[in-house]
């Protein structure tokens, strides 16, 4: 098995994910977050908004309908480019990208390059091709009543257009002074035609955003500050180490059109090199968007100097599950016969694990609970666990992240003190209960 | 204007919820959550992960995938019945719940009993109805790239089925005891006719919901234990006066024929009194009918007796939408020439407003970033204001219901006191800054 094989299994063992409508034989391209996953997910996400809104003084939350007015992907040109190059066999009706069966090839590949590299299918092993068609990856609905062509609505393919669309808003009501940030979380979806490797290409991710608003001259400073302070988070509070973290700058013609600058962080997955998130200056190109669209003026007016104009934009865009499992992958760690996840403290699950030594000695499980309701009054993140013996539980403990296990035994009656045992070093220590 | 529509108002100018779309003038049925919006909502439902999972030793979270397997809502009864009696004018072709256009009507109304009401249509004033046809609420979508019947999937109509679904497999890796909760927060998407009544009645609203399973024999008692629990956790984390709400004991007539009990907690909203929350006793239902369709048992070993059984559920079951409408409006006061959000501290966007008296004056303006510096870091909730006048500071913190406002002065340049002011008294009192 490969690593990622490894921890997809463990996500599965110990609750962390798993697949979606597992149930039903599953809904390709889903996965659903189990006990100790939502715990996982739940850390990273507060931690993201502790960092980047509660302790700032420049940013602030919006929180955007997943069901928008179509304008909106009109305006920033999803219904139009947002699209995979699809092919179908017409031997067996299979549907592939195009893209994914000729080795190289790019999402702008045409039908005669297709047709050259003389590929077969995949499933029924023939060749013979239909053109090369531009499927939309964006999933379509109908809302209300009636089915027709002004009912239709997609299903958000980014959280993006949901800041953009409340800037006015929020500018007319809030009135923040340049630069300010309004950052968003939220599930956004994407109908790949061939969802894989594991959570890092699903058809619905939850994504992490900020669009911070700066004076058009002010860009490359910001955009620099930012880049440092995305480092901060990714090492400083997420606990990835810096060398597995490699920015990308992205070559002018591989950028989109209206960015002068995008740095893609790239991270070492089990798999290899792969986007953990994206650094974008796009400049007005938004807002703009937004403005010939809707006919309102974006302009944001200063509160120094009187003068009007539409801020420009730098986008740090990271998605929920992507971050996720860089966290997962770099605390996974099989050594001596064990697996373990050496996840930071302020990310794992539970941060102690507390069991009577023997489940079946009422005087120790009696003690153990007080010292369990202790800890959880002031760790709240307390597990307990009486489960098979010692050495199985110190196994599950391990695999789930809980830096510290204490246990209580009969010398625990006596002198008030507990084993306490490191999850890395998996050395135990006595310690006093009120030590803890 | 109704307190409603005062309400809606307040939530608009001052950024906690913004019609949605609404720069491309809207999208029925949604709506945005601006920056104190946001807040609000986080903190609600923050307190209630806290409430009902974190402190507690007996829940686990889960986070379900939106798009799920379809045979969910087979299973569920979605597909054949979560469906509004839908008419349509064939003179102007609009469309209406034929229920809403008859006093009295039921969801069950038949095309007799609504064309003998003798109603004419709202829109065009005639008198010219179609059949009343079933009009399923479930949004519908395709995934993959092949649009037939395989490849159709709904957006889920409640958060529910995503514990259902997982319950197996949480019994399997985490294996809890008896009586045990699966808690889930998150988006679901109903196909309304007509959205109405602010965020009560939209098309995406978030749930908060817990699937309680307990030994079939112990239901009553864990039913009353949890509702008494509700009520603690509206009154006293929440904090919503007791009286108004009600809990409405539904007649067995009136019930799902799978429940035994049911109680739907009132509330008297502005407009007058509607369902806040729902506590069900759903019995085995949910977990037969997912046995049933997947072909897995869904029975429980217990861990002392051996002995096998599907457990019952007790659900309680929440709209954060819903509970911000009872925080916020029990929250508004008008009095005295002033509005007033008189939320719970441990809601309120903002715990304190730092603010220099002049802003014109660098040296006070210095000594208040000082002191909101240092709340900041204690508090982390907390807003800098130095636009207008005090008194329009005041109007606004009142409006967005920050309980303390800090004024620094020019007497806080000689004796170290600030001007504390009071939301709810008005009443101001000198302080020494070290007593914040």
């Amino acid at each position: 098995m490969s690593k990622l094989e490894d921890i997809v299994s463990l996500c599965k063992r110990r609750g962390f994910i798993f697949p979606g409508s597992d149930v039903y034989g599953g809904m390709a391209g889903t996965w659903d977050f189990g006990p100790l996953g939502v715990s996982l997910k739940r850390k990273i996400m507060d931690a993201w908004w502790h960092f980047w809104v509660d302790q700032r003084d420049d940013m602030y939350g919006v929180d955007a309908a997943i069901l928008m007015n179509p304008k909106t992907w009109v305006a920033s040109g999803h219904v139009a480019t947002f699209a995979d190059p699809l092919v179908e066999c017409k031997e067996c009706h299979g549907r592939f990208r195009a893209d994914k069966l000729v080795n190289g090839a790019t999402e702008s590949i045409s039908t005669e390059e297709f047709l050259a590299a003389k590929v077969k299918c995949p499933t029924c092993k023939k060749e013979n091709w239909s053109e090369i068609k531009k499927f939309n990856m964006m999933f379509q609905t109908h809302v209300g009543p009636v089915e027709d062509d002004s009912a239709i609505a997609y299903l958000r393919p980014e959280t993006a257009q949901g800041i953009f669309t409340n800037y006015r808003n929020v500018v007319d009501t809030i009135y923040p002074g340049l630069p300010f940030g309004l950052a968003q979380q939220g599930k956004a979806f994407r109908n790949e035609i061939s969802p894989r490797d594991f959570i890092l290409r699903d058809r619905e991710c939850s994504q992490m955003e900020i669009e911070y608003f700066v004076r058009p001259e002010d860009w490359e400073t910001e955009f620099e500050k930012m880049r440092q302070l995305q480092h901060q988070f990714l090492e400083d509070v997420m606990g990835l180490p810096a060398e597995k973290i490699h920015d990308l700058e992205v070559p002018p013609e591989d950028r989109a059109h209206y960015s002068k600058r995008t740095i893609d962080m790239m991270f070492d997955y089990p798999n290899g090199e792969e986007e953990l998130m994206g650094l974008v200056y796009r400049a007005d190109f938004d807002l703009m968007n937004v403005q010939r669209e809707s006919g309102k003026s974006m302009e944001y007016r200063d509160k120094n100097t009187g003068e009007s104009f539409v801020p420009h934009v730098i986008e740090p865009s990271i998605g929920v599950e992507r971050l996720f499992l860089a966290v997962l992958s770099s605390a996974y760690a099989e050594e001596e016969g064990r697996i373990v996840l050496k996840l930071p403290e302020n990310l794992a699950p539970y941060n102690y694990c507390v069991s009577p030594l023997l489940k079946n000695k009422p005087e120790l499980v009696k003690k153990a609970r007080e010292v369990y309701e202790l800890l959880k009054q002031k760790y709240t993140f307390v597990t307990w666990d009486d489960s098979g013996n010692i050495g199985k539980r110190y196994k599950k403990q391990d695999e789930i992240g809980t830096p510290k296990c204490v246990v209580i035994d009969f010398e625990t009656l006596e002198d008030g003190s507990v084993t306490v045992r490191d999850r890395d070093t998996t050395e135990q220590v006595r310690l006093k209960i009120e030590a803890l």
